[in-house]
């Protein structure tokens, strides 16, 4: 599991948006008026469109099963590596994502195992007969694009209590990967003890 | 590897909503008049968006490779059978969706076998944590849904030549499946050789 | 202001969707069993996109003003009769939504009454310049479409009492045009005075 | 009518974007082989979402008529000055944009000039009654945010011979601000005269 920010995001354009409704222009995306003015307009009142003009793109290394719970968030952008083109290029790459379970981790590990051996031992196998091989825990890399406020609806469901173990490892980690100073717009999102 | 339309779609509101542009009305979905017209508008013309008044449902049973792929289609509505809930209640249910390669199809019922076994000897397993051993082959079974405009982008995707064999099979299914009077719509967006 | 419902919209592809992630089945949706699931997946579990499944077309007549604030909800479905096609044709059905104030509906229907002379009195204006004459309170006529998720965010954000008084009066009369049996799923999204 | 980009659009995440998808990483978004590989992977063999890695926000300042086609294109994000606040606060800041007819805009320059006087006359008007009265002509100001693949779509259809005058003439001022080392993405989705 890893989760990387590897843009730049600014609340810049957020800030400016919100002044445009009202034609006040911006106020400053760092300066207490400005962030003041974004939490009020986009949290307090719901005009939580203005949130989209600030885009977070992350690098995730993530198991399919999260991938596959992930992907379901149509409003964030995708880059996944295909295992139809990538599968038997680099059999030693091939890695999973443990459970919870030593029982279960154990027969995940032999499959894999398995798997990387019949790679290697026919070459001339496809990807495309291959791929229907690999476990959900095999781990997948993805680059993957989400604006402020689809963020915050992706924390606010994978951060929850009844959500897989692995998603919410990663929603947490995409929780801290956040600039300091945009931070204080997702903490309402993460679960919190006191909602249930 | 199973499709079938579950809801009775109609060509009305497309018909009504061409007409409606034009302060026309509708001419009839099913008359010549109201197909030709439909035809030229959002296929000739472009005005594509028309054809989101037309709406396909549809059960789908596929692999999670060929799932993967297919969720990745943002315009469209999927309610999936979760494994998370689902694995270990009835074991004898978890079905492959085979590969085209006898050595993969040897090993891939084999890991099946080998975690149905897992599941039946060991019936506190929790779900969060057998799922990780599903390979790309089981099959889920979901609910979806496509407007007539984002149906056109998925056949034209996925009954191309490069896709997997897996939804390029589930596609051709989908087209089969629509009602015979609406595929006057879809027959451009297939797969051609004369394309190529 | 007009509102019709043209479509005869079902819950039943929600309560199959519901039924399909846990592996269900439907319960009926016009059963109490399966409403009251609907009711708790959709709107207490948030699982609020198996709401997508249902289906809700409108016919509308509405002010300009009206319609470019209805037209920014982005989950919905549109066709709006153009007034590059329509305006000279029939230069008797221009009309307008009042205002609330007898001083600008004195100007708004001078103003309207000079425009259809204008057209009148010079056959031959083309209809992309006139259109830059009609003023916001101009009615438009249109279908839509929504799906049931997206027409609880319509109604919570256009009941609200900020909202204009010309798309505040349409979103109730939303709520009125949907079937009795449904407007169980729509009412917490009402504005409230509660909640103020 | 004015057109200005805000930000400092950057093709750096398209590439590795393109990248990810091989496991081969990015090439430089400036590079002829970066360049050449955006160009055929998204262009060329349709795997255009990749392009929705790069951003472009644009200051436009248009008449209504254009604000009414634009907002239609969905996937886009905008922010615009609201006729609810702004109306009577600064009276002489309403402007219009002319047709290309003198009697109309004999009309349409008459119609603003009293809405004005109406306002200086009246200050307890109330701007959501006074807004009824602004013609399709009237300027708005926005903030609008594409991403690269919505935008050769908006490109498409609004340079078209048919798009209306004043959208038209916005779309190509819009491709003139994109930055150079991008044009080559766009240029095939202006309109073009042997296309016809």
């Amino acid at each position: 599991m890893k989760v990387q920010l590897i843009n730049n995001p600014t609340l810049e354009f957020v800030d400016s948006a919100v002044g445009a409704c009202w034609g006040k222009g911006g106020y400053g995306a760092d300066t207490d008026k400005g962030k003041e003015r974004i939490e009020r307009v986009c949290n307090k009142f719901r005009h939580a469109s203005m949130l989209r003009f600030a885009s977070y793109i992350f690098q995730v290394e993530l198991s399919t099963s999260a991938l596959l719970e992930w992907t379901r968030h149509q409003h964030a952008d995708y880059a996944v590596k295909s295992t139809r083109y990538c599968t038997k290029q680099n059999p030693d790459d091939i890695t999973v994502e443990l459970s919870k379970n030593d029982l279960v981790n154990t027969m995940l590990t032999r499959h894999i195992e398995e798997i990387i051996e019949l790679i290697k031992a026919n070459p001339s196998l496809a990807n495309d007969d291959l791929k229907l091989l690999l476990p959900q825990g095999f781990i997948y890399e993805m680059q993957v694009q989400f604006n402020a406020q689809s963020l915050q609806n992706f924390l606010a469901l994978r951060t929850a209590k009844s959500a897989h173990y692995h998603i919410r490892d990663l929603a947490y980690e995409v929780f801290k990967q956040l600039p300091e100073s945009h931070k204080y717009l997702f903490e309402d999102s993460l679960y919190s003890e006191e909602l249930v």
